[in-house]
């Protein structure tokens, strides 16, 4: 922190160069700080290729704790980045029990005879806790796993948000570069991670069912406020009259919330993902919504702000991975933790005890 | 992050001390690394002596962004540190309008009769924006601000949440030492800063008007679900009907959440700041809440829980100010944020220059 240090990567671009070179220099500078590997090259060649198993591998890599498989992640999503970007990227959220394991089959397999190619990844910061409840159970989604254009990976547990929403990022970068080109991305409307999947999405579904409320939905207030469109399931059978009255109440609720600086107005749609109705509404709204903002720049717009955004969590994420990894403060740490418990010590004290540990 | 240093602070402690050692050792490695300021010590004298200009140039010194100031502010707080944790720490939010000041106004008052030192302070991280919404305008509490048993302190401003909050938690640990011994942390109810307000308060009361729905007050939902205590204000005249309407209504809904761990139902009352009723009703349901939850230990395990929440806090916003005051990085930032505006470079190219720039 007080280290003054006279060079610096800085200190070759004397005489500041215009932007665009910055830019250029930057990942020039980066690259000759990187040595390739040729694994890395190979691994990165094959997913390009579309194959699925060097892009499980990948995000395998990408999940990895270890430094070296770090690297090899960094080298991934260097190669990859170029052939990444060009899909859609969907957020699905809605509580456990909506039936969002049904509605992504229902709906990636409407995607495929549509002879599009869909991933579906997850982040589920709970997992270690709940042992899964998203996606770990890949059998829920029987005829979507087996076609060759489907790719569905279970979302990495024993994180913090951050750290799985890092690596579910990462993970979009090498789906797109291996082809495909709408992302799926599955979360549970209870907690915060809704916000991370919101950040790296253009457009977000929330899955509700008819006939119960907020509360005992267990959705937050702000989930509502972020959705392009809410679509309401099980609307079959009995179902149906509540349904119906569901879409109208959620209609007049959205009117609530001020109007959105995309343009558009957030969709309330029917759908019921087990007897496979609605599916292609729900694909056809989404469609218009890319028409609405790819036309009026907003797309590209929440992009550019989606990667500033990522450009700060990039850099605290890896500030505290640094700090907390550190063998001294893994060490330490949990015996401060533990004066803290037992009232021997203030967060101060322990905060400067620790800070100075790593500074030296 | 990859340097492998020979020594460290810790490397002189080999032999591994017991747990209780290791806490003497630290303050004491602390206490080495940090030289007294004689200008610290007068000052800090001052404020424990219960000085409230020393007290109020203690804060400026922690809400100072200068190195010195900060210097000089560590070691008020390491001073102040022995004398303080001995107060109640009461958390007030509602959005502008539903009267905080007024009834921070009259509950201060009461307070003081009852020959309480009263602190009021605030986490405003809006009031870059607003031009300080909350406690800007001291005057709105005119008698209370003229009593010698109270201090009124407006929040800082221009700053992010972390900042402010740790600011204030700073200065809390001031205000006690100089012997406020009921200390009032408003905030306004509408972002994220109820959650920091929370984590730093025993006692958290949500102030409601009647008759008004949640989307008009602009209350998130999550923010009941911390409320101890609902008031719901202005409960007088014209209005009292209504309110008491409100609090059936209120009382209902928190039957829908779970019951807390500190054995407290949150209870609903009403008042009228304005008119001086129903305050005194509010002191006894905190003197409950207090009795409770110091017999069932709940109040000191959440100030140890608040303590580790803090500890944590205080070195992320350690890692992540020291990274973006870097000179280099301050110059460098904003253009790499340019190039992810003109679509030239990638959040991930971006961070990994970034990191190294500050690595090396």
């Amino acid at each position: 922190m007080k280290k003054q240090q006279s060079t610096s990567a800085l200190s070759n671009a004397a005489g500041t160069p215009p932007q665009d070179n910055v830019s250029a220099t930057s990942s020039q500078r980066i690259r000759q700080l990187r040595k390739k590997t040729p694994e890395a090259q190979q691994l990165a060649e094959q997913i390009i290729a579309g194959n699925k198993t060097a892009l499980s591998r990948g995000i395998t890599f990408i999940e990895s704790q270890q430094a070296k498989h770090q690297y090899i992640a960094a080298q991934l999503i260097e190669y990859c980045l170029p052939k990444a970007n060009k899909s859609i990227r969907i957020g699905i959220t809605g509580v456990p029990g909506v039936g969002k394991s049904t509605f992504i089959e229902a709906f990636g397999n409407l995607l495929i005879t549509q002879d599009k190619k869909v991933a579906v990844l997850a982040v589920d910061p709970t997992s270690s806790v709940t042992k899964g409840s998203i996606l770990g159970d890949k059998t829920r989604m029987e005829t979507l796993v087996k076609e060759q254009d489907a790719f569905i990976r279970p979302s990495a547990s024993g994180e913090t948000l951050g750290g799985v929403a890092r690596k579910t990022r990462e993970s979009i970068i090498l789906c797109e570069a291996a082809g495909f080109d709408h992302i799926l991305i599955e979360t549970v409307g209870v907690g915060q991670s809704e916000t991370a999947v919101h950040s790296m999405t253009d457009f977000f579904l929330l899955l509700k069912l008819a006939g119960a409320g907020d509360e005992l939905q267990g959705i937050k207030r702000g989930i509502i406020e972020m959705a392009d469109a809410i679509i309401i399931n099980k609307a079959d059978g009995d179902n149906q009259k509540k349904a119906a009255q569901a879409k109208s109440e959620f209609q007049r609720a959205l009117h609530l919330y001020p109007t959105k600086n995309t343009g558009w107005t957030p969709q309330v749609a029917l759908c019921s993902a087990l007897e496979n109705t609605g599916i292609d509404n729900v694909y056809e709204l989404i469609l218009s919504y890319l028409d609405l903002t790819k036309e009026n720049g907003y797309f590209e717009q929440k992009r550019r702000d989606q990667n500033k955004f990522w450009l700060l969590q990039t850099i605290e994420e890896h500030l505290k991975r640094n700090f907390y990894q550190h063998p001294d403060i893994k060490k330490e740490l949990p015996l401060q933790l533990q004066l803290i418990e037992e009232g021997k010590t203030t967060p101060f004290v322990a905060a400067t005890f620790l800070l100075k540990l790593k500074d030296n």
